[in-house]
């Protein structure tokens, strides 16, 4: 027998299977710091302790969506070392903070199954949980893939799509406790724009462009501990369709989210991810530009000090934003679009 | 009005005005350990908790440059995002150690304004000092920068101009409580050399030889949260003047003084910065090349242990410094020089 | 007199000699992070504190193979820096485990010379000795190296060949104290392949590949204060053999044993270095994959819960590994070979 991992192939899943995922994982201030290196976030409460300690975290949480890559990283040898194509996220709600010196698993289960007309892959939904070292949820989210099965031949499964919302709702937000935005100190923060003062509507440009290279979406990727070949080994891509290393789809929404910082100073805390799309794949040599746009706005119940903006956040690649490309006549993504991500972010009012 | 951070143009500035910088930033051992891989220092007291314990530091303080990095990264948004050019530092002071855990902002005072005759931009002098927690001084320094005006026809402030130190007297060093170089061990620290054995005049060919990479760099300047748009996009970069994504001054400063090592093994403490100018631009693909000119030595008050050597630390390009290339006939840096650093270091009698 | 190091050259070593090595080093979290960013190691000991002390450690040991390259980078100074080849490794024993916080020494003692029939170079044996604060050792391992001579017309020292083992005996292994398999659980490790699974003569090919990249292996051996120059300086390059800069050849030996997880999913920790060959360079470009063939299997005196398993893990370059290579007819080394490393690993029964 084979002792190396094959992944699981379509006909491997069943509706309600568990999959606990190995290596357990500690983050620590060092990953932390290759974070901030690779993407450049500056955002206060997780840059620094004394910021984070005056609004009531405990010291500085890791950037949320560090602990959600280290989720999701842990569930590809199980879930989509065999996936054509990442389809979609949604539901996706963080719990309490990462801090640095926590130790994440992960568990999925799978909730929907769908055989594809060619017979050829299927389609499969999950939802994963990662969890601390004291069993708290940290992330709650739903993805789905299109897996190939291992013999064409194998019987379609009864087909079960999941019910997933399209947004979550701000009662399922977990505010971390003890957050209080009384000595939140906008000046420090680098932004002086409050939740009152976005509009939904509203788009901003982000304006700076970053260059991807090789050896960093590289290190990312296995700094999260993410096996997905086609992210390291030219031999295979000169193979493939794009003659390229691809990059993981998760390298973009963090350099995304970081650049979104010059505009989005204060949204010091993802609160959901309500969908997302990698709408074209992203090499090394391309240069990423971002722009938002203000989905929705959240008063929170109980809260005068805080409020949730639900945001649209694109990547594009090789030319600026600021004419907030999208989707072209036709209804499709624009070519230079690499991401459309709908999360929801806290911030001070 | 729009969310993103414009910068500030030359008639923003006011003499005496105050600036704090945003995005306070605890340092980590995990910020240690990129610089670390960046760079290759291997000064022993910055190294090691035990040799730094020994010669009476509370552990490793992280390296002065690294500090260095991380108060002047915070400037940047503030004061140089329309900056022409980078023209000169003096009067820069290292306070306390900067140990990991430590967390650090900065603020800025402006103290000069000279418009250029040109009528399009103008010289700002920035004192820019950098704070722990505790609001001790950890690094104080002066920098000036030519800044774009956003109108040309807004009238030309009365030209101020600071005075400041052609070198940092002795008496304003600031040694850390405690030093006692007793058990200053020089074969664990890997030089036999003390300050006694340097001489005025001398000159060190640091022999060795690094390329630097697109990367690097790029992480190195994220990871100080410097957001000077010039390194990190080659869009913008292919209509520029050099075509190619311009190397942050500050990386040249930390890879020649990694460098200097090799001769300048027990120079384990920058105590000040006199002076420095960076020559040329550096690019991806340079191999970075150092020599040192010991320009002073300096006895310290009532210490017997430790003595303080000015330093001239010289960067050149895709060349050896054997023949210690600075100047040529005409009196302009030579064209393969990148920097010409005038510092203070303290090295064990 | 020059304050550069010149390194050693063959006739300035003696037999018996002891050369305490320079840059004591604390290894750090953000070491482990970068480890991790580098090379994707997935050993659920190593990346999870908790998994680590269910089984008896204090936390997450730093990975075995970083506190190597930390003792070897401290030789390279001293032993390395004018050698023309790094010709092998033998009898290396990990002692205790290193843990972040840790601060590692390294001592060499010189135990073989002999001169090579050219005149030109030597051949130079060392006994090296990481020690960790407490001074209890964490790496004992031999190497030899050729040495070039300063001096063609110095006289040849008489002959001396150490005696090296072969393979390291089990009675010479250091098991951590404290170590209990009974809370191993293998699910969360990643594998369900445990010591009494392999069988001696099992060849395991582990699918993935690796693309190198210059960034990648420069920040590695800064990282490790490893300062031979053929590995940074392309100018020098230029001029040298292959016209591009070498990688570290630990470099390869830490890749292609994090590949190996891929079917060795449960060797947790290496007891021993028993050989070691890097067969052809390797340079940025290169594809690394890797495959392991089972040498000899060893249960531990008195333990039920943990046996041991000897391996070859090679690396080979720019093709899969699917088919073993290792050798040509004529017995060399097949060209695509890069790493032929034999090695002892403990593993849950």
């Amino acid at each position: 027998m084979s002792k190396t991992n094959p992944g699981n192939y379509f006909e491997d899943f069943q509706i309600g299977q568990e999959i606990r995922h190995a290596t357990p994982r500690t983050i620590t201030s060092g990953d932390v710091a290759l974070y901030t290196g690779l993407y450049g976030p500056r955002f206060a409460v997780q840059s620094s302790d004394e910021f984070a300690r005056a609004i009531g975290f405990r010291s500085a949480p890791v950037d949320d969506l560090l602990a959600f890559h280290m989720v999701f990283g842990k569930t590809v040898p199980d879930v989509s070392l065999n996936a054509v194509a990442n389809l979609g996220y949604a539901g996706g709600v963080f719990g309490v903070p990462v801090y640095p010196g926590d130790t994440v698993t992960s568990v999925s289960t799978v909730t929907g199954l769908k055989e594809n007309s060619n017979g050829k892959t299927g389609v499969v939904y999950v939802n994963s949980v990662g969890r601390n070292q004291r069993g708290e949820m940290v992330l709650d989210y739903n993805r789905w893939v299109m897996v190939r099965k291992r013999d064409e031949a194998a019987p379609a499964p009864q087909a079960v799509l999941p019910e997933l919302p399209g947004v979550v709702a701000p009662e399922a937000f977990q505010i971390p406790v003890g957050l209080d935005m009384t000595s939140y100190e906008t000046r420090l923060a680098g932004s002086p724009h409050r939740w009152d003062d976005y509009y939904v509507g509203e788009k901003i440009d982000h304006v700076d462009g970053m260059t991807l290279e090789e050896s960093e979406h590289q290190i990312a990727t296995r700094l999260y501990q993410n096996t997905a070949k086609v992210h390291f080994d030219q031999i295979a891509a000169n193979d493939g369709r794009f003659g390229k290393r691809l990059i993981y789809g998760g390298h973009i929404i963090s350099l995304a989210r970081a650049l979104s910082f010059n505009g989005l100073g204060n949204a010091f805390r993802i609160a959901a991810i309500n969908a997302g799309t990698h709408a074209n794949p992203a090499f090394a040599g391309n240069t990423v530009f971002a722009w938002s746009e203000v989905l929705g706005k959240f008063e929170l119940p109980g809260r005068r000090d805080l409020g949730a903006l639900r945001l649209r956040l694109v990547a594009v690649r090789d030319r600026q934003a600021s004419d907030f490309p999208l989707r072209t006549g036709d209804g499709k993504y624009h070519p230079d679009v690499l991401l459309d991500f709908d999360y929801t972010v806290l911030m001070p009012r």
